[in-house]
């Protein structure tokens, strides 16, 4: 009761926002949607390299190609919330998502997303 | 010149047989042409499980075997001479070298891949 972290402000996450449950159903659609279709492409190149394969080299490039994207899909589509906002300005900027995907986000959340996308891209550039 | 390793029987890999220059022939052969057609069966059993991939579980399954797969075939096939009776009684044992392909080994080495093709076909039982 005493505690500091009991006093109003004292939110441990207060730089978070709160996701409504609203938003969660926009969220989880657009992450699922965009991991779907980042697998869909896994699944369509590796069957065209295994398709291709003529040596063992062939091979282990089809397994280091798995195990790479693997990874980074496991990396890239952290579904914490404290997480979604970079996520999204990750997917915005790959163009796995489209603003429309997140529309019904407060515009706070739109905002750093979009902010995220643009550091990204001029980063890129 | 005093040193115990230099006196004729010190041969610190005394217990090693010598391969002489034919040996070395036949064995060389016989170890590429199972590592040979084990590298197909994987290439096959690769692209006949990427033909039937359909959701990424498949393509995680896929992955894991090549993985799997690869590191088998990598401690399997160790051409170290030193190794080579246990690498072909192994061959041996899975029917991936018949005793034909060793023809010209000496005898003493063709006992001691027999025997250890034995008794994994025992220890197997």
């Amino acid at each position: 009761m005493t505690s500091p972290s009991a006093t109003q402000d004292s939110y441990p996450y207060q730089n978070e926002p709160i996701w409504s449950r609203s938003e969660k159903v926009i969220a989880r659609a657009a992450f699922d949607a965009a991991l779907g279709r980042e697998l869909h492409e896994v699944i369509q190149q590796a069957k065209k390299m295994a398709s291709q394969i003529q040596q063992s080299s062939d091979l282990w490039d089809l397994e280091h190609y798995l195990t790479q994207r693997r990874k980074e899909i496991d990396r890239k589509y952290d579904y914490r919330y404290s997480q979604l906002r970079h996520v999204f300005g990750k997917l915005l900027h790959e163009r796995r998502l489209r603003e429309e995907d997140l529309r019904g986000l407060r515009e706070d959340k739109l905002k750093s997303i979009r902010s995220l996308a643009k550091f990204l891209a001029e980063d890129a550039a």
